[in-house]
């Protein structure tokens, strides 16, 4: 066969198989959402039977023969082809090169792990899930030296939610972000204790008028409700089913606006990259985003460089005042100052906007040290703590609040935290990029999202996957990941809200 | 390989397909429920990548191959193994049988034809549809040669919905149920002459309300809302996503309440025969309801038989009063006399239980007639208006009351109408058997629906399509589907009615 025939029949084969998997979207969305309690075991197997589906396509001889064929072909760097074959390949080492036993195996021990995790966090007790933990950091490190690395096995893991993102690249990032943040949060501490503090935002805010203004907030920024829906869950997702369908989740407290607002701008920005991909390459590799970071990007940018912007606010609190009178209680700069909040805490998820990288930082020099075989799991409760008290100044009062707080290791995902600060170093950038071509501050101010949502679409979203990540924020902002922005966005905003001068503004 | 090696594989092979198959039910609920309209197209590609992998699982040489070699083995009759083999070769058969280009013909111009018929049912202009349904009929006469079978076409169309029923048999039992229908018909109208009319139950019912009370129904029958859902839509419907999932759907009217109920009681009885079927088979042929007629027999026996009985009602009454208090307004019997009322109508879907299988035997006719070639279809209007004078004594004002109101035979649905008489039959038939074990009349005037659905699930539920569906009905009733029953049922209906001296007990 001819490569080029090879490589349309290979394609096919691959729109087929993802049109079909993309049902697992709609799935998962159910699960969250209206599924009937009783269904959750055969929903069990539908899931594994479509990865069982998947891997047999992706494992079949006639899948290697027509990948291997098709790669042959000569195709222009950059081109829709060239893309998918990498990404296919890609995929398709990720898949083979790990023996099928030990994928089994690590599925196996994730899923009884990520049980024993849920009550050794409910009883606060190490005991229980060390030794489980310890089995699957075992059990990654065998898959990393199947998936292969150039200099250390955590590279492996990395790759698998950042293409082409290795440790080295982090280190270099997280320890110019750390330093840099720690001196903000000196000043930040120093401006608490002179008393800036802000004022928290109390009150009785029923949930059906939140909802209300979340879906007006929603409709204002541009999120198509005929392309996606708002609902309630524990926990806020985004899930993109097919073009089209792209439907975000929220949660609402009866006490506390906040939460559920930025929750719900977080998801929006998810589902704005989800409906911005283009269709056209849809169920083709070109046609997803082509790393965590790149997507975390784009729901920061909607939650906190937009969301937490005065400008913003300017625009939404008369709204939000009519929506909820109680709040003629609180100045725009009160509730402005409520929702930049800075400080120390124990919860990653509950961290403001400069604590949160630090969070992230400790995860990652502890996960890298695990895998690479430089730390004991046994040292982990020790570990995390010491690191807590160095970064943060307070140590966790339960391990609850310390390192049994998320599910990403017990259930295996090492390797995925640092896409989430590479998601607000690219934000940053992205807005520092964007301001080239547009008044952002105006646009946001005069409630204009469109032109900041076509910049997004045009720069970011259209192009699916057709770079690597890297790539992709060098060609919409002009250089690779670089977290100066961050840090000058991050110091802005402490100068705004925590220098004692500002607080006649009040 | 041997027998009952193949046999494994073959049945290992049918369930991973059947776990990925079994999505659909959930793509079609999410459709008609909560999607976004603009998934709608790629929707569309979800459910023919399914298909297309369902007709590439079946077809495939390997399946043949496990499925002929199975087949050798001796497996005795009536058993699990004996069984699915059954099935598996029909469902086979009925795959290749048709050519696959005959087969896409077919859905191409199904799909058309649907679409004009809406605008000819919109516009009353029959000459629209008319050439479309001409070419669909051919078609469907092409399909029913490649399947082969004994006496006439249309017996090969029938059994696509109901396995073993010949058009002979469906003659039968027709011919002598129009008589009698005919005969208790002309009752009916010499008593609603005579004065004997109910009086029609009006007024604002909100449908807050509504869902409330019929949630309440749900509950109180024994639909566990843990393994379902009610949700709302325009046409209800049940759908059975996994063992543990099966839901409904119902609408409301804020003027009337009855329409609503009966729709909700109808989807009910489907969806606990769904919530019966054998879990240890699901994803196995004999894990299915055998045919739609069966499945029917269990809405309409919730629906009709159970549900318009005078004793369901002296229970729920009270509580429907309680629900909505306008109906102190009107006295019991008042009520049950407009849940009883028979009189001719237009519409199929609207008719009571005993015109409405009159609706069904005129479609039955008209549809043999066109499918074995004694009738041409654009004879279609003249012939269904006079019939339907002949049978109803009335003509239908507009072609859009007449033959263009079902979406049946414009979809390629030919050899479907029979089955919902048939359910009917069943109904009647399975209530008489039941007497003989339970006193019916007084399990539910105390509101003691299990004893009712644990005999149900004996009797039919928890044997999935371990029999044909006559001899499943001849297992749980004695005997096969025998109208009798059916018209003494109706009879006894309408005498207690329809009988001018009753009416001093309003």
């Amino acid at each position: 066969m001819d490569h080029r025939k090879a490589y349309d029949k290979l394609l096919e084969k691959v729109r087929n198989l993802n049109y079909i998997l993309s049902v697992r979207g709609l799935l998962v969305w159910d699960q969250r959402t209206y599924m009937p309690r009783k269904a959750v075991k055969f929903r069990g197997r539908q899931l594994s039977a479509l990865s069982e589906y998947a891997h047999s396509v992706i494992t079949s001889p006639e899948f290697t023969s027509l990948l291997e064929t098709a790669e042959k072909g000569d195709y222009p760097e950059g081109s829709r082809e060239r893309m998918n074959l990498f990404w296919l390949r890609r995929t398709y080492d990720r898949t083979v090169k790990v023996p099928l036993k030990l994928q089994l195996k690590l599925v196996q021990k994730a899923t009884e792990t990520e049980v024993v995790w849920r009550e050794a966090k409910d009883r606060n007790d190490p005991s229980l899930v060390l030794p489980h933990l310890k089995d699957l950091v075992s059990l990654k490190r065998e898959v990393a030296e199947h998936l292969g690395y150039e200099s250390e096995p955590y590279d492996a893991l990395l790759d698998g939610y950042e293409p082409g993102l290795r440790a080295s690249e982090v280190e270099e990032v997280f320890s110019y972000l750390k330093r840099e943040t720690l001196k903000l949060l000196t000043k930040v501490m120093e401006a608490r204790e002179s008393g800036r503090v802000p004022r928290p935002v109390r009150g009785h805010f029923p949930i059906e008028d939140q909802k209300k203004f979340h879906l007006f907030l929603l409709r204002s920024i541009g999120y198509d409700l005929n392309a996606g829906r708002l609902d309630e869950t524990t926990h806020p997702f985004a899930v993109r089913i097919v073009p089209g369908d792209v439907r975000i989740t929220t949660r609402y407290h009866s006490n506390d606006l906040l939460d559920g607002i930025f929750s719900t701008l977080h998801e929006m920005g998810h589902a704005l990259y989800g409906l911005g991909l283009p269709e056209e390459y849809f169920g083709e590799p070109v046609g997803n985003a082509p790393s965590l970071a790149i997507h975390e990007s784009q729901s920061r940018f909607w939650e906190n460089v937009i969301g937490r912007s005065p400008e913003f606010w300017e625009v939404f609190y008369p709204f939000l005042r009519a929506f909820f009178p109680s709040l003629y209680d609180y100045s725009l700069e009160e509730f402005l100052f409520a929702a930049n909040d800075i400080k120390p805490s124990f919860v990653r998820i509950e961290a403001d906007e400069l604590t949160y990288n630090l969070h992230i930082i400790l995860r990652f020099e502890i996960e890298r040290a695990l895998i690479n075989g430089n730390m004991e799991v046994e040292a982990l409760p020790e570990v995390w703590n010491s690191k807590f008290k160095e970064m943060f100044g307070i140590t966790p009062p339960t391990h609850r609040e310390g390192f049994l707080q998320d599910i990403h290791w017990y259930s295996g995902g090492f390797g995925y935290f640092p896409t989430y600060t590479f998601g607000n170093v690219i934000a940053a950038q992205i807005r520092h990029r964007m301001e080239e071509d547009i008044d952002v501050r105006k646009a946001v101010g005069s409630g204009d999202f469109g032109t900041i949502l076509d910049w997004l679409r045009e720069r970011i979203h259209r192009h699916g996957s057709m770079y690597l990540p890297k790539d992709l924020v060098r060609q919409a902002t002009g250089e690779p990941p670089n977290p100066h922005y961050l840090v000058s966005y991050l110091r802005e905003k402490v100068e705004r809200f925590y220098t004692p001068t500002h607080r006649s503004a009040i």
